[in-house]
This record gives C-alpha cells, structure tokens and sequence, in this order.
C-alpha cells in the first residue's frame, strides 16, 4: 500500500496567493468592468532589455546547427556564467570564489526549497516573522516541524519576530537553531541588514555551528554601497553560509528561470556522532541527481546582464521599480500612512490604517480602489496589521492606485 | 548544531556517468592524439529542428515589450502546450486527460526524482535490475532505504531482474511492494513492454494499493502502434500510476530542460490510518512550492513539436538516431556480438564478449577502439556482463565506431 508522505497534509489547505488570485476572481465575477491593479504579486512587469534578447536569440540561432548545439550542460553551469557571476557579483564586493562554489539553477525559488533537503531532519530551523512562505512549507514537507498552530505557526520552528521595534532585523533566538533563513534586502518587509546586524547572526552561527541560508534575491536593489550585498562580506561567513541569488527581480527572469546559490568549500555540517562533513559536495550530488542544469538559453541571456551594455539596461529597470518605489512611499506618506521598505527593495511595507486586520485592508482596498495587495498576515502573525505592495507595475498603475488610494 | 542528511553517505562516492569522465580524461591525458568516439552518455547530437528554433526565437523577440513579455507561468504551465500534450500524445492513443492532471517540468530527470517526495519514508520501492541510477539514489537520498551492498543494491529496496530469460520485463515481486519505477522502452535495455506485460503491473498495483512510476521518456522510439505508448492505455492504470516524459530524446531537449508528468485524478495513496487521500492536489503543492515552472521559451519550443511540420521534422531526426540503431545491430551482429534493444529505442544493450566484465570491456574499447559506452553494471549487477551503446551519435561517428570494434 502507497503511504502519502503525511507532512503534507499539515500545511494549511490555501497558500497565500492562490487565495488572493481566488478573492480577486469572486470580485471580478460581481465587478465585470472593474479596472483591478495588481500591487500584490512580486512579478515583473518591464520586458526583457534588448542586449539579454539579443543574447538569447543568437543562443537559439545556435541550437539550429550542429555546432552551435548545447545539449546537457555542465552540471554546475555553464563557466561563462559562473565565471561572470564571481567577478561582477563577488570580486567587487571583495569577495572570492572559486568555480566549484557556484551552483547555476533555475531559480532562487527552488534553491531555496530544496536546500533543506541535504540537512538532518531533527534540525531546529529559525525563520523571521513575516517570512516568504516557502521557507516554512518546505521544512514541513520534509517532516522538521510539527503541527500548524491557529497562528500559522507550526510547531517545532523558531519564529524570530521582525517589527518597527527592531527596525525588522531579527534578535537572536534564546533556544539554539540550527537552520537559519534570512533574506535581506527583505521580502516582505522591505528592511535591508547591516554589516553589524549580518555579523552578529554570523558570529552566531560560528558559536553554535549553525547554517545560514542567505536568500539574496533583491540584492539589485540595494542604493546604499556600505549595505553588504553578500554575507559573505562578513569575515567567517563562508564557514557557515550558504547564499542563494536570482534573475528574477534582477533582470526579469520570471519567465526564464535562471538563478544560482553559493556553497563555500569551508562550509561544514555535522554528522550524528560529531564528525564534520564538507557540505559542497553533498550539495553537488543532490544538484547533479534531482537536477540536470537551468536551460542554457536561459544561462546565455544571464550572462547578458553582466556585460557593461546589459549592466546599464538592467540598473535603468531596476531604476524605474525604485522610482515606483520612492513614488508609493511618498504618496502614503502624504496621505497619512506609515510606511517601511520601499528603498532598497522593491517591496513596501505599510502599516493598516485604523486597527485593520491585513484580509480586512485587503478587501477594504480591492473593493474601494480596485487595487490588489498583498496581505502582511499572509507572511506570518507578526505580518497582521501590515500590507504588502510591490513596486513591479507600470508608472501609469502604480499612479493610478495612488490616486484611487487618495480618493478612498 | 547544523546535521547533515546521513542518508547522502550511503550514496557511493562516484555516480557512474562521472566516473567514464574520469577514466576517459585518463586516457586522454596519455595519448592526445586519441579521436575518441563517445557512445556512453545518452545526449543527443542533432540540433534542434527549424520550427522549434523559429518558434522560439518569436519567443525571445516577444519578450522584449511589454505586451509579448511573460513572467512567471501559470503553475502546471502553459495550456497551449498542455492542451497539444492532451490532444497529440494522449487522445491520438484513446486517453483522455484533462488539463488539471499536466503538470509541465523542467524536464524527466527531475521529476522521476522528485515524485517520491510526496510519498512516505516507509513506502518499499522496487526497481528494475538494471534500473536508472537515479531511481535509486532519490529514494536513498530521502531515506527509504539501508546501506549499499558490495554489489550495489541498497539494503530495503526490491530488486527486479531484467535479463534475456525474461525478456527484459520484470516478473512480479515475492514481496509486497508500494512504489514501483517502471520505464519502457527502457533505459538501459532497450526493451519495450506489451499490453499483457503492462496489464501483468497494473493489476499488481490495484490489487495491492501500490502506486507505479512510469517513466516514459523514450516512448518517441516506439516504431510499432501496438505497443502501448502511455500505461494509460491499460485500463485502470489512472488509478495506480504517475507517468513522466521529456522532450530530451524526442525533439533534442536536453540543454532546453522542457518535459512533463501525468498525475491523474483517480490516483490515491493512503495514510497510515488507511484512509485514502489523492495524489494529484498533494504534487500540486509540491510542484507549486519547490518549482516556478519550465521557461516560458522552452515551452514555446516544446509546443512547436506538436504542428504538423515540427511533428514531421522531429520524426525525421529520430528515425535518423533509429537508422543508427539499426546499424550497430547489423554490423554487432555480424561481428557476433549478441545484441538486445535498439528497435523501439536509442540504445543497444549488448552482451560483452568472453566473459569480460562490463568494465573491462570498457576499458578494453576504450583503449583498443577509442569508443566509449556505458558498463552495464553501472545500472545494476544484473547488467553485469552487458554494455550500453547510445545511438545519439552522428552518422559518421557511429561507422567509424563500427570500423573500429572490426578491427579489434
């Protein structure tokens, strides 16, 4: 008899989005004519730059004889990305890399879900409040938690509150963890970490050997040059460390799936009886076996960002999302509203004006505006009373919900 | 303290495909001027066909404005591939699926790993010998199994003879079994399974409550309309089985990472308290929470498959790997080789020559022929004595390989 792997059946029955996307339809069934704009979804809207279009089309053009074909790439992806990726991304910053650390994939998402799997599963993991939902579910799926509490909670996690009290960067837990998620610039909320603030969590880490999992999917974001973009700025990180990194927001790779996540060699796990295991290549063997490569079209058009061409275009789009940002925030703030995030992030954090639960916002702001967000409680209990918007929309929506906000 | 997954320490150190690298580039550093002819990794050679790469290059050019840009992809993908998967590959052969039970992948690989995730931990697996390391070594990973033996099983999985005795097909266990992998046309083999084969599993699993994994990933190969192209062709195979298939060997996918699986509703597997739950909504959360979709340019080109003139060039370039097959059978044969597979499949599974063990022939047509293939006891010890030769050669390759194992 085929046994279900129950964990499953511990998640709660609607995950966020599905049931924002399940709301917005029972309104549009009712509202026919009603002009909906989405501040809620964290997708794209600018199209591709053209020096990645290009790239890509010459990679297809390629493909069509036999010596431009590219079948099975090499498991960790392709040099040519990789070899960028360690210069642009981590030289820069001071930062050194070998070939071997890097892990092209298709995407942060499923780095980030699947990066769980190569650790015990009597591990304690630790995870902000709010938090991106995923972190959550993937450890449930693979049984480190136990039942879901009325909150969200799921016991056997440790949930590290993140609110305007701590400038949304998370104190250390008084219980020992043994898997921490952070992600900064922040998702939901927008907050970015200082080199003090990663330090602390690194110095952590090293004391009770634990493992971060850095999720740096908004690092293009970041104006400030003295915000760290790597954890690895932090002396000793790579010992403790694993950092995972994204096209998606970085260059609107949404649709193309291309991503990468860094193992250092130094970093270590432990073994029941106390012995140490050099996690890279446990990663490698699980990369190489439930993985066969990003689609090399794909790694092609990522390779495109890093030219000094690609690298004007994509920080003139990631340009035009924080001016939507810096828009948002200045219209809220106009009309009242308290807000967080929106500079180093293409995520605002607001709070709910009049004691408002986030579904009630939620509702309140698609049936009076028209305008969909994202509800802050759907990232966690700490999120209640917070709401979500995210700056990936046309200038043109992005000034017509402010202007039906103003008007509500 | 940070553990790691134990499970991956009972993996042996080298998977088989790195260690033919290792022995060519071996060679290869002793004697430069070696023309080596690679018959061993199963990637093809020939490039994509003209109306995929068009198809794709529309892709590329839309996604540079707005109106033709995609971003993230509708969780089980696109419907206009779905519904060309539904109609061409299912309704063609008296199968009806609805869109609900397509779940678009990056590719087989992946997903015939990462089903068993949503099964649980005590499930027995039971596996072809010879099998697709992969199987295996997933379900290792995830701990469902003991230690490896000295011959390379792992202790708790069933094993499932396939020899000329029994024609490749395997008889059913003694022992009762919960998840079984079954693929045909078969990698390594070659063999294909008829109705009665299947209809022999099948009613294995309605009877026993057991979930089949049919991996069709060469059913492109079949050349004869009597043999079942989907498990779905037997009746009640909706009720006990998942099938898997990629676009890798049908249409030259395996650097575009494009391929799908069929959950169907009727599918049940069960909790420990043998209540019956479906399967299909437990991978959709699966799929939507640890993947983001195959890129949306791979799923145009994978949609270009099913029109009339990319059906048409897509068959020429497997009868092309056919005409391949065809012809290290006749030339094997007549050297007096015994040759199994290769009809209904791109690869040869021939018997080694006096005795030889699969590695010494290896070795031995490594050094003396400059041809590589694949040990057959690199899938199992009961291909121990049995070689695999990939016919995803170029014509030239594959008549000079020929010349040489004459020569020998």
């Amino acid at each position: 008899m085929a046994f279900i792997n129950e964990n499953y059946l511990k998640l709660s029955p609607h995950y966020l989005f599905p049931e924002i996307a399940r709301r917005v339809q029972a309104y549009r069934v009712k509202n026919h004519d009603a002009k909906i704009i989405s501040l809620g979804l964290g997708d794209v809207t600018q199209p591709l730059v053209s020096s990645v279009v290009e790239a890509m089309k010459g990679a297809v053009e390629g493909m069509a004889d036999e010596e431009g074909f590219h079948g099975y790439g090499p498991h960790r992806g392709y040099d040519f990305l990789a070899d960028a990726i360690i210069e642009k991304d981590y030289n820069g910053r001071g930062v050194d890399l070998s070939r071997e650390e890097i892990f092209i994939s298709d995407g942060a998402k499923c780095d980030v879900t699947n990066i769980q799997e190569i650790f015990g599963s009597d591990n304690i993991v630790a995870v902000t409040d709010p938090w991106f939902p995923l972190y959550v579910d993937s450890n449930v799926m693979a049984g480190r938690t136990g039942g879901r509490r009325e909150n969200g909670h799921y016991e056997g996690i440790v949930y590290l509150p993140c609110r305007p009290e701590n400038h949304f960067i998370p104190r250390l837990p008084q219980k020992k963890v043994d898997m921490i998620y952070l992600c900064f610039p922040n998702n939901p909320t927008g907050a970015v970490a200082s080199k003090e603030d990663l330090k602390t969590w690194v110095d952590y880490a090293k004391e009770n050997r634990s493992i971060i999992i850095f999720d740096a999917a908004y690092v293009a974001y970041i104006q400030d040059p003295d915000i760290p973009h790597s954890i690895y700025e932090i002396e000793g990180a790579k010992g403790v460390a694993i950092e995972i990194r994204s096209y998606s927001k970085t260059a609107g790779f949404t649709g193309l799936r291309c991503g990468f996540s860094v193992v250092p060699k130094q970093l270590k796990a432990y073994q029941k009886d106390g012995k140490h295991v050099q996690v890279n290549p446990i990663w490698y063997r699980r990369h190489t076996t439930k993985f066969n490569g990003a689609s090399y079209i794909s790694q092609v058009g990522a390779s495109a960002i890093y030219t000094d061409v690609g690298n004007k275009q994509t920080r003139a789009v990631i340009q035009f999302y924080l001016n939507n940002a810096a828009f948002i925030r200045q219209e809220l703030t106009r009309l009242g509203y308290t807000v967080y995030g929106g500079i180093h992030a293409p995520y605002i954090w607001m709070k709910t004006p009049g004691g408002l639960s986030s579904w009630q916002f939620f509702d309140l702001l698609l049936e009076r505006a028209n305008v969909v967000g994202t509800p802050g409680v759907g990232f966690g209990p700490s999120g209640e009373g917070y709401f979500r918007l995210s700056t990936f929309a046309t200038r043109e929506n992005v000034e017509e919900a402010m202007i039906r906000l103003a008007s509500m």
